[in-house]
């Protein structure tokens, strides 16, 4: 290791560096000096070196000619690739991304969490291999790999904690095996997690405190706050699936409680009232088909599965005072009667000023916000300054 | 302003030094070289220009011999003192501390919020004046000011937003007062955002996720995660005294809503039961002296309050995972009913893993929390390395 690399200045090395031009479209020496502080010197020390690495690259119309205007430099997002995934309760969608997130190559596909992590890690490997293929990069390409699943995770060893729906895989080294398995840095998080990165990067990086509400078979919450995701003491934040919501303690939650909001108001408690009552609907998805047919019942169900996600979701305004919900999974598609549903008691219930600038939209990213979130939680580690700074430490150049 | 004042790079300026040496209760120069990574040379140099400026001070028994074993040095927490106060809608707590958050003179005093900060003001102005002469300090020693108050807060300006309970203050420039009559930095923020951090400052850094409820006349909350205070996207977040509990939508709540869990579980609700019922109670410490008594109606009464309490932090156990939650205020002094109640509901309700190590305590700090977190506030931005590069950029010894 450098002497350098362990003084924690990585704000001044050169992964810093890295990151300047990376928040910036494009940007030259001399924007470089004006906005890091940093000698002309180091500037284009660590320009060379970045160079060297194929971490950046020449761009716009002096790439070839070298002449007036000054050299501008861009992140190369070409220079490797991501491979995501983002596993359900009983389907996956996985993708290749460049370093920017951008999709390259993505296929989703029907597959049991239940089945086990021997099974399912070993479908998605094979899954993941062919898709590299068909994105035209080699296994050589990859820069990391990022993974939801559907449970809560312990996010430093990268494994499940306990996950209600995932038998099998409590505490199984999910991160160690697919790290070892395509050499490459691994991240395993849950999966609302990740999809609330993803929307959050992706459409909502004015907003420092946001909320993602996955509402599919069941419901869960991802958290942003100061841009970053909030998992809490043991990994378990987000779970307002089974917060208690009134006047339905008559029913009972997969989790052995009564009155759960996801056993009220998650799509598989909608299919379930649906078919009791002689209307065929098996899943959240029949659900929203029969909505967007016009069910008069489907409608009704799903604007009050709406109010009850608002009355949670007005206590989370409460307590949590975010700029922006979004919502997203399966039931998401029924649109606006169930956002209806949750505008309507999250005004009526939360704080005048908890509501004064909120706002409440659908997902933009919808089926992909898993992959691209698994793909940018990636991307921010390995090309953050400190495992960059380290990364470079050992490749005989000075680290400045 | 120096030239490397602007880089980014405080991590490695004299300010991260001062902070390293903030963090471990002495160190010395060999230390400072191996936990910074810096060198020799340039710790030496920084070591003159913090002693220079009073900011640290040598200690242990080398202190004047210079011999072996090799000179320790701490923070000077004697160099200045910091004003506190927590005002709260009927009763004000102020006190001068030294640089180490440690109260060197406090005192309490009835002082209405409702007589607008004109009035307050003044007399906190004067109040911190005598003060000062208490503790044997002048106004030229006062580092900072941190004050408290029961409402929202635009922390970036220090102005109150929209208070409920603070007729007159809406957007009334509290810090730039102070800051002009003490020439002093001024924090302002809400009253138990600073009882979060005082707690969390004081007796519980080995969380890095806390909340601190403030049950007094009405409820609140203190949100802390990664060891800092979240203020959500208005400072409108913990405003759980507002979120709405089953059962009760007879129950007009002071904001206008139905069944808000401060109108059916703040004092001032269990004292208008009692009194109803003819038990004189006039405020939340009149139900604590009843409850203290053995009075069986008042001991029912908060031990359900407990129970209201603990339903709405189930829910925030759920949602934000919290390692500890200290409960403080008034109503805390009503000890073990209250805190029965609140174990017992979420306990019951919250998910398993939410659970799992999750801590349920009163305040260590007790009534002092407001003020020594109002301390704690200051301290930490004064003493910040941004703050101390930028300070110390301007006195003509080289910012290195």
């Amino acid at each position: 290791m450098a002497p350098g690399a362990r003084n924690g200045s990585a704000a001044a090395g050169v992964g810093a560096t890295l990151q300047a031009i990376r928040a910036a479209e494009s940007t030259t020496r001399a924007e470089l000096v004006a906005s890091t502080g940093l000698a002309r010197s180091t500037v284009a020390q660590r320009i060379e070196q970045l160079l060297a690495h194929d971490l950046i690259v020449p761009v716009g119309e002096n790439a070839s000619t070298g002449g007036r205007p000054p050299q501008a430099f861009a992140f190369n997002a070409q220079a490797g690739v991501i491979l995501a995934a983002d596993l359900g309760a009983t389907h996956c969608r996985i993708a290749v991304t460049d370093l920017g997130a951008r999709v390259l190559a993505d296929e989703s596909h029907d597959v049991a969490i239940a089945a086990g992590p021997e099974a399912v890690l070993g479908w998605l490997e094979d899954a993941f291999g062919t898709l590299l293929m068909t994105a035209g990069r080699s296994p050589a390409d990859v820069s990391g790999v990022g993974v939801g699943v559907p449970g809560p995770v312990e996010f430093a060893t990268g494994t499940p904690v306990a996950p209600p729906i995932m038998p099998g895989w409590d505490g199984y080294p999910v991160a160690d095996r697919l790290s070892r398995c395509f050499d490459a840095p691994t991240l395993v998080d849950n999966d609302v997690n990740i999809m609330a990165l993803g929307e959050h990067w992706t459409a909502c990086r004015e907003w420092d405190h946001m909320l993602f509400v996955k509402v599919g078979t069941g419901i869960g919450c991802g958290i942003i706050t100061d841009g970053r995701i909030h998992r809490g003491a043991l990994g378990a934040a987000g779970d307002i699936g089974h917060i208690h919501v009134p006047q339905h303690d008559d029913v009972l939650c997969r989790c052995g409680n009564q009155g759960c909001l996801e056993a009220v108001a998650g799509g598989a408690a909608l299919a379930a009232t649906l078919s009791a009552e002689g209307t065929g609907a098996a899943n959240a998805r029949d659900v929203v088909s029969l909505v967007r047919e016009g069910n008069p019942r489907a409608v009704q169900l799903v604007r009050q599965a709406g109010r009850e996600l608002g009355e949670v979701l007005a206590a989370s305004v409460n307590f949590f005072n975010p700029g922006i919900i979004v919502i997203g999974g399966d039931m998401a598609h029924a649109n606006e009667p169930l956002l209806a549903g949750v505008r309507q008691l999250v005004y009526q219930r939360a704080v005048p000023l908890g509501t004064r600038s909120l706002r409440i939209t659908r997902s933009t990213l919808d089926d992909r916000a898993g992959v691209v979130g698994a793909a940018v939680m990636l991307i921010e580690h390995v090309f953050s300054p400190e495992v960059v700074d380290a990364r470079l430490a050992g490749d005989g150049t000075p680290v400045v």
